[in-house]
């Protein structure tokens, strides 16, 4: 089966669901229309889409319909990153007018208002939690453990901090990876053992879990090393966003420190490290191998 | 037993815990001096020291030493109220530079960091539920579900968007209500029966929920009345915030439209309401109502 189509399904359930999802919360005012914006600016749907890919390579098919309890928890991964796109666009953090070739989200209403759209997400994200259906407590807990753990200070929101403090300083390639595995990595990392805990539930499956949670980390390296890449290459009208941004931010990053060629250099070995921890697992891995190398080849 | 003696004892417990709770986080940079500030420029913990009372109240007995469950509980509800907090503070909402006699985490820190010190404490208060030992599969369900609901779009998160939308804007007590329902009521509300999910568990307590909800309503109305009458009544220093700020905000309070005196009779009415709902329930209800009265009492 064709990777690409393959990912634009899931997107597109994704983007669905996401959709009816807001439609169905009863909210104030039109504050639905604010928790939509957002997500309706669309987004490449790379956690979700790696959430159900890992499902998918787990059960060892490539599923046409999914059990609920999967689309939320994938759901629940884009609730986290839409947040934090709206928190990271604010003036007092990037200051980015467009995302997604649309006005960010306090451009389009008001810098308060995406304050609180970006807290009501994340609120949003755990809610969504507590309609898992199919998983025992030992497993509930252990979700919830995961995603709080990878998205807040021990993850991304401590990824942020760091970013911020480490702003208009030169870094190493080193601290560079520390304060992007945060960032990035423990919720791409994430996105992966969501589904193995899901399919887990109370079997042990250490070997897979070991693995797994290389691949996410050497494919974590590897978007944000062709991020930074993209960043200084790249147009804005390709990207969607304000382009060369981190250097108007005068912000380290892989390309600025090591240049564009060996940076890709670098993720491709990111990209290679991360297939071979698949090959260990002795299942189908086509479509996360696929998967690993669309993040090499994408040019938004 | 004395009333201000427990609360001050429960108090006294709350921020002992949480303290501990962020200094066991493992943090990037100073990223936990960051999330302390906030948790350490005290506050009454009228949230969590309302589930201790409620707990013991269902108990029958004034504990000494408390359940860790129970405290986790507590302190998630103390730990979304100080982000809530912090991010109210922010320069694009209610632009506070003080609280609690001390300067507000944006500028003591910086805007950003002030932001994402509102994410981590947020999600924060999540991840500790994963933590929570004592309880079967439905009742971790149900409490995520109400702490997320009622902190979130359609709990404090959406009574804030509806705040910011009628600002400048002359509103009847009705609307007000409404606001102020959203706002502060569903939290204080999610006090008391997140005490009550948990000692119940898998039984039925269908009255002591109705009624306990209803206490909960008053009371959360009660609180805010006078939180109001006292910002256009005290000084700043007896506050520890800056007072008079709902006037220089241009916002319809309680104590703007009808006036201190007419304010205090409400709030003395809705106190009266919330402890006939608990002579319904045949329990030793001493500091519960003690607790309503001292809501009517406080001076800051």
């Amino acid at each position: 089966m064709d990777f690409l189509k393959r990912l634009t399904f899931q997107k597109n359930l994704i983007d669905e669901y996401l959709k009816k999802l807001i439609l169905r919360q009863e909210t104030v005012s039109n504050f639905q229309e604010m928790l939509l914006y957002p997500i309706e600016c669309g987004g490449k749907r790379i956690r979700p889409a790696l959430c159900l890919m890992t499902y998918d390579f787990l059960k060892g098919q490539n599923h046409e319909i999914y059990p609920n309890d999967i689309l939320i928890l994938a759901s629940s991964l884009e609730l986290i990153h839409t947040y934090s796109l709206v928190h990271d666009d604010l003036p007092a953090m990037d200051n980015d007018t467009l995302r997604r070739g649309k006005p960010t989200v306090h451009i389009q209403f008001n810098e308060a208002k995406a304050i609180l759209v970006g807290d009501g997400l994340l609120t949003l994200s755990f809610n969504i939690l507590s309609e898992l259906e199919e998983v025992d407590l030992k497993t509930h807990k252990s979700i919830l453990k995961l995603l709080s753990e990878s998205s807040g200070h021990q993850g991304m929101v401590g990824g942020q901090i760091l970013d911020i403090e480490n702003e208009n300083k030169d870094l190493s390639i080193n601290e560079l990876k520390i304060i992007h595995e945060l960032k990035t990595g423990k919720m791409v990392t994430a996105s992966i053992l969501l589904a193995l805990f899901y399919h887990q539930k109370n079997s042990d499956l250490t070997t897979e879990h070991q693995h797994l949670k290389e691949f996410g980390k050497q494919i974590g390296l590897a978007f944000q090393i062709v991020d930074d890449v993209l960043d200084l290459s790249q147009s804005s009208k390709t990207l969607g966003k304000n382009a060369k941004s981190d250097i108007e931010n005068r912000k380290s990053t892989y390309a600025t420190i090591l240049g564009l060629e060996k940076s890709m250099n670098m993720a491709s070995q990111c990209i290679l490290k991360a297939k071979e921890s698949l090959d260990v697992l002795k299942r189908d891995s086509t479509m996360l191998k696929a998967f690993a190398d669309f993040i090499l080849e994408r040019i938004n």
